[in-house]
């Protein structure tokens, strides 16, 4: 059961959402851009279903809808911002636009974040520098679900990277991806189903592969690409630490099993070391490297020998990092974002208690 | 059957090798050590094992032993650097260097390398950054082995990507890993055993899956880090394809299945669509971000907690990125490196054709 809203209807709720909380207009306007962008790329587990979420965080304090965004520390290329507690959704945009900002003057800008919150989908920031002639790259860490290789302990959060390219003629290079064998998000879709998840994307509370998808529920975790040793999750576990340490280690946020959770009710850590979940944020200038044009021909020619590769018996085509969630956002923007009922039941709850029209 | 031999012995030989194929002996110095580097850190497969292969490289014009290195184009923080088909284990930590000095003046350098030839490990590049209190990161592609999600063509090489981080008391955190479930060197062990592979390594040249450790024989390829889709294999896919083009479309090299084979004998691709084969370095000074007293203090607290981490049943600690090579690398410096007899025999074979004593 869905029903179908539009981008505008989606739009105007969440900026009035944001507003209600105390967010300036310009900010509310920023958050819902980069939430909304989820769904309408498909990452329905990143989008409006988190609204409710992000208010509860305001309930409890731990989320300031009026922060002062700052740089604490800067050099010619780099920057660690301070989010005061904001929405990462603010906060984000805010820390890749000093990176963007950056590059234009020494043809790179690297900006690590403390003091934030989740921050959406993480391609949505890096995409911010595909105008601009620029490779943008955005990571974050979260909440601890993973264990590591050969632990039971949640250690790291699904941790995901993404990577925007530009290219001429082609659409963008875009990949986004959590740093586990699966994102949480499509183990809920397994959850609402009631089925089986595959082996490799989660272990129980003592380590054995388990293909429960409820299994976090029993004190379980999600595995890091890869799934077990055999298979080299040490290389997803590396992947998942290094976004860690480059997210918090180097701004001053909260690592590893410290990351406060998402989830308002969850009591947070003890002895926490840092302020807030931490991002990464990177742009680099194509014309740093070579013109512009010169790269955006190579990539069209990259972009066009992948997709035209000899396939699997079955499979229509090889995909280029970013063409499913393209192609979803063209339709979604056509034919509107459906919302399963629980999410529209949860919305209808928070415009009731919110008073705003949905 | 193996034969143990000491640094300097391997040293001394390497660096014979390559000032009789006319190196300088500075050169020769740089490259012996980074390609003994490999065999120090028990990554076999790229250490001397592969000392007969850049000589022959060299005999059919492809290594051209006095290259003219040079920057090409550069912005404060980034560079593209020419190798002049140099050996890769000289012009890397060449271009590592250029890094290093741009992170020095800006707080991070950014170089991408075209006409370059294999440079050994990534890790080794890597680590140079972190005498410095730098950040190092180091990628290359390869010629194609892999082949991408949904496909039964060979579209990229195993492109390794390495990242050292500074710790205080802790040992460094070095992650060195192929983008692939398994590098080939990895394969090349069960090869000499007549063993099987694990599922999720290798496909046959129609794309099914395959256990047959010598596949690759029969046109099959090895599979990018998840294995397959329902395991996320496009992660592997897309972290492959982002050291590609980060390695060879902003530099100039050549991408995807036009990188040159390491094998003199193998022909080259036609229609080359760049110079040489392609890497990627990183170099971000730490206290571009925050003192580097206080980011170690924190790495040490980060190392100390995963290390600690509960493990499953059975298994004896968590292991960070860097502890096994870390490892061999403590003991092979003691108690000297252990060659094949394969091994051995090749290099005997090179001593007697070059005349120089082994």
């Amino acid at each position: 059961m869905e029903e179908i809203y539009n981008y505008q209807q989606l739009y105007n709720f969440c900026t009035a959402v944001f507003v209600k909380i105390g967010c300036s207009k310009a900010d509310a306007d920023i958050a819902a851009k980069a939430l909304i962008a989820a769904d309408l790329r498909g990452i329905d587990s990143h989008g409006v279903a988190r609204l409710t979420g992000y208010v509860r965080l305001w309930e409890v304090k731990r989320v300031n809808a009026t922060p002062q965004i700052k740089i604490t520390h800067e050099t010619p290329s780099t920057a660690v911002v301070d989010g005061d507690a904001g929405l990462g959704l603010v906060v984000a945009p805010y820390a890749m636009q000093v990176a963007i900002d950056k590059a234009k003057n020494v043809g790179t800008g690297w900006v690590s974040v403390k003091n934030s919150n989740h921050f959406g989908i993480a391609g949505y920031h890096a995409m911010m520098a595909l105008p601009n002639d620029m490779i943008g790259i955005a990571m974050t860490n979260a909440s601890a679900l993973v264990a590591p290789t050969f632990s039971v302990e949640r250690m790291l959060g699904t941790n995901p990277i993404a990577v925007a390219i530009p290219a001429g003629v082609e659409p963008a290079f875009v990949a986004d991806f959590a740093t586990t064998t699966a994102a949480n998000g499509k183990l809920e879709i397994l959850q609402r189903k009631n089925a089986d998840a595959p082996t490799g994307w989660i272990q129980t509370k003592d380590g054995q592969s388990s293909i429960n998808a409820n299994e976090l529920k029993n004190g379980g975790s999600l595995l890091p690409l890869g799934g077990d040793r055999e298979h080299s999750s040490h290389k997803g576990y590396a992947l998942g630490a290094i976004v860690d340490i480059f997210s918090a280690v180097l701004s001053g946020a909260n690592y590893g099993p410290w990351v406060p959770p998402f989830p308002a009710y969850v009591p947070m850590p003890e002895n926490m070391p840092g302020e807030g979940i931490g991002h990464f944020f990177g742009a680099m200038r194509i014309d740093a490297f070579r013109t512009a044009d010169e790269f955006k021909q190579h990539m069209d020619n990259w972009i066009q020998r992948f997709r035209t590769a000899k396939t699997v018996e079955g499979e229509e085509k090889v995909i280029i990092p970013g063409d499913p969630e393209r192609e979803m956002e063209a339709e979604r923007s056509l034919y509107g974002i459906p919302l399963v009922k629980a999410v529209v039941e949860d919305l209808k709850g928070l415009a009731a208690k919110l008073e705003i029209p949905f």
